[in-house]
């Protein structure tokens, strides 16, 4: 099976940096895939793509070396099964508040006898090749996103959690959930607080921490303070960014 | 009708913006045209574009005040007729080379007894207005890309052409039709002196010179040198930049 | 933000129209929003339509001075947030029995505090302008479809769930329900005192009360009995009939 | 092979009515082929319809007894061929003022050694059976639209032209080209003119005429002055008629 | 309402053979329904197909006499509506381990009396006929695969639930879940008796069995053994195959 | 620039073996592109396939190492371009019958100063790599086909085309245009005599040769005439076939 090379860094304690896709189309998928970064991340919790262009640009980054993931967008297994048959080579699951929700979001990445992943890797044998099945359950890496006040109140079981390699913050659900204004980079004192807890507890429980960055400086500050899977930004708010100035330079 | 605000400023002496859509997505359409540009352009030429998502960006374009242009692929009068039927306020026309190219052109873009263009304005009347039909031929504007040196050479013949609105310089084409690497702002003394050429006749025959940008840097020299149709970049140019740069960042 | 103009008249005591499209088409959807309701909706429980066109079919409403809703396929939060991350304006829930039903619809509608809706507005901001996240809880509609026996007998719980803006009877169901043969305007007694009570309740709650009709002339009568959202039929209905009339005529 | 009914009227002497969709879908497409026309048009050439989503409404009209006919946005072979390939069984063709289009237009649409269509009946095998090729010439139907003053002019002319099967008038061109405004049923005496012109030309050559009708009430005096091909206006002028109806009434 | 003839030939004791479609086209899909087979199955579980291109292949099955299926990703009664809304005259769901879940997949599968699926048969109508709703919970077919040890263990409680109208063996994951590796024909003793018992069970409670194979020839030695509803491998596999051994032929 | 392995293949003397999609998805494109073959053609002329669709399917196809080529339908220059652009390595230009003809095909496909393509290589850069404009000339394929008797009679003048790579014959047309039934490996004297002739053309002018097959079986006897540029059948014919037998053993 193609190794995933982005879950063998993490693995290896080195960093990795994770492009991440909310418009709904192929041809940027394979331009921000082919700019370098170790993975890339197919959104379909906010984004606007569904199932079948989600698998062009599954398709697209595999022209490249960048290793695919999806974020879904709620706890449902099906569509988790359904992503890995399409040839994502990992996870992002969304408010991972328990263990409890962290076991079951391992269990639908996972065949048995360690999970109940049902058989039918459509794509996944084409990217991953002839041994797919035998080999899954080592190369699917699984991300749980801590982004609620009971996560961290949890994260320790939850980064216990037995197949669970990850963790990754969304910054901006957890300022709204502990009653702030979301932000990115949130300096408010109860948002840093919690933001500390988890990279604590992933360091405890020896599991590398990832988070959402506004921009590639944020993720540099981040990655500096030990966050090891760096999101700097989303190609809709890059895309936002430089129009925005562009319009701005020409006005 | 709805007034086309871009062609009028034009026609003001005044400089437009114009957002250039190479990614076949209604969404990343919306996000660019938000943003403040006086038009967009949904380019069918070398874009990953066809002609259903085409329609979903003019539609996107449309949310906002934007004008809604297209770029077509060839001198073939029917998707020119069909984008103007999906609500583009005007054909961007490639490879102009003769003034018999942009008679032909301009032909297609105006209904009876101006030119030949077909009845039949689906969305356009839903953009524009009941009025559409009556009022089309003064609102849809229509420019000539100048992009080779047999265009340079027949250029105040294709500028005198009634009708036609606005001439509008592909510099990698040009490049590359005079023998040079190709480059948005080349220095290249040749291709100086053709875009130079351009842009008198057009200023002789008092329509407006437009040209593509790498940046919007690159548009505001643009400006400054006479230039008041200004592309900076497209949508994938600016991707593949930010991307790129942020990847070097964490690297 | 932009005003959720049909939310406003509901609150004020006035009445909207809303059209109801079935055809997954974002030109059928543009066709729709432009003749002039308060609100057109998208159908995703019975209609033929899937996330992505419903992202173009929103875009098409939003060139237009209708609001864009969307109707969901059951209680899963998840497509509801992807929906309003879409830029729906309102929500349209089916099969509401109890409380904890409708309590459980509108917390994904309401972001923190109030509810648990996720962040991440990807088209709501383009749609709704810059300060959406914090005056969405306040502009996006949230309407419970009472279409159940049980429904019905839970139904002053349901109107005084907090939140909850609106009930919206979905006359087929409610007389399948209750074992009758569907229809939208039944004068099966059971029906008719099912229908009623509802829109009792809602009058006691101070909530406004609407219905699905299978036509214009239907939704007038609805009207003068105190309803208040009225959908004149769908977009398909409206198809086969003109349809099936103009091949009558011709036979 | 799957003989076409339509056709077989037409050559009978009977009149065919046709459903004419300009909405792009396959949903829509089989509602209204589903309600007793004839025969059904899938527009290509004003409609907001792709290739694409065109095979899918072919394929939908082939769920009924509707002949399946689509119209092309211009002269060029290669769009009739693939058409004719995806199950098309007839072209409507616009824009034919000369004989020699009208010829270059049948010749696509015949095999060797009548015409130069190229092999390949993907589709057409599947819903015309097995010996497709050997029949296909002969159940293909060939329309030509009539809607310029060269058009009337030349109509004799056109008419005679061996394996062209019947004259369409598309009245609102007819109209502009004329000079006047756009009317499905104009009273301006040169337009009733041009369009008797057609008329009687083909009723001198034994080939029926048909025409684009506003509604099925304008269409059933067409067929009273002799057409026999007869289009009650389309999807998208029904839909948008019955919805500001209904807007009306309940404003 | 056209009546189900896959369903009535089971009914009637005989087997019936059953295309399989992972491809989400409806051109494959077409080619497939067309050769002879009873009836054809959509897979949205482990297929790359979501709902729309579902929707269009459901149509291009209903242009021939098999009976369009479609198999569900999960238990979730929500797109089995839809599916059913879109013409699927039966549904095929995963990994039913208990009577109670098979209860709740019937349930949705049923009007009420019987169970609660909600009214608004778009395509059901279109394809079925005027008379879909009264006659759809005797037509529409209810299909639970059993591939768990526990449905296994649970199996006659499974068979016996009213209005499941068969059982289908995922042997795949019936390998799995037992511990075995997974092959459509294993010979491990343990599958094979896990495979016999449901194929018993369905035989006591006058139920039939089917089972997915990986080839024809499979299927009939399954035949032989008793199974009724036989699927002989999928087309994506059958692709696969077919250019495997065409390259290795020119190799 | 990733070099064109396929071309080189030919040039060094070798034979290729090429799949052929007429299914118009990306996810059986890059089924048949894992198996093995030299290079995979997406077909534009008798497929069900437009222009998104192809660029998801040459997409598919880049995750391999089969190079992607495309048919394009008529001899216009812009869908070659437009499908350069997007990634394909090679065009199959069918019904070449005069070197005119051929002459114009290869300008398109060639940048200047040796041809006229236009500059603008979206996917091209992204597949081939940041060299693409410079080496591009080199490695794009361009095949002719030959298939009707003027082709024949003119075929080494267009075999001495200069920038055109290779001769493609497509039997079925050829056998048609000869006024003969249509056969992959027709035995008619004449069908013969014209494909010898076709290859003896291009050994004279030391170009390959290549043929479309019903089958591998029928490649390799191609192969051992002679011919260099193998099609053993498409994805559609392949799937008819298997389905075909299928459902005869189970019937």
């Amino acid at each position: 099976m193609r190794p995933n090379s982005a879950k063998r860094k993490l693995l290896a304690g080195e960093s990795v940096n994770c492009g991440w896709l909310s418009i709904p189309s192929s041809y940027s998928a394979e331009i921000m895939a082919r700019q370098g970064f170790d993975c890339v991340n197919v959104d379909l919790q906010h984004a606007m793509t569904g199932f079948e262009t989600a698998v062009t640009m599954l398709q697209a980054i595999a022209t490249t070396d960048a290793i695919p993931l999806a974020r879904v967008g709620s706890h449902d297994p099906a569509p988790m099964m359904k992503l890995l048959d399409a040839g994502a080579y990992g996870i992002i699951c969304p408010m991972i508040s328990t263990a409890e929700e962290a076991e079951g979001f391992v269990d639908a990445c996972r065949y048995p006898p360690i999970g109940s992943r049902s058989y039918g890797p459509a794509r996944g044998v084409l990217y991953g090749g002839a041994d797919y099945v035998s080999c899954a359950n080592d190369e699917i890496l699984t991300i749980a996103m801590i982004e609620t006040g009971q996560g961290v109140e949890n994260v320790d079981a939850i980064a216990a959690v037995d197949q669970l390699d990850a963790l990754f913050i969304g910054p901006n659900d957890m300022c709204m959930d502990l009653g702030k204004a979301p932000k990115a980079e949130s300096d408010d004192p109860d948002v840093v607080a919690a933001i500390e807890a988890v990279l604590q507890a992933g360091n405890r429980a020896g599991k590398p921490v990832g988070i959402f960055c506004s921009s590639a400086d944020a993720a540099l500050g981040r990655r500096s303070a030990g966050f090891r899977f760096l999101v700097p930004g989303s190609d809709a708010n890059s895309l936002t960014g430089i129009a925005r100035e562009a319009v701005a330079k020409l006005s």
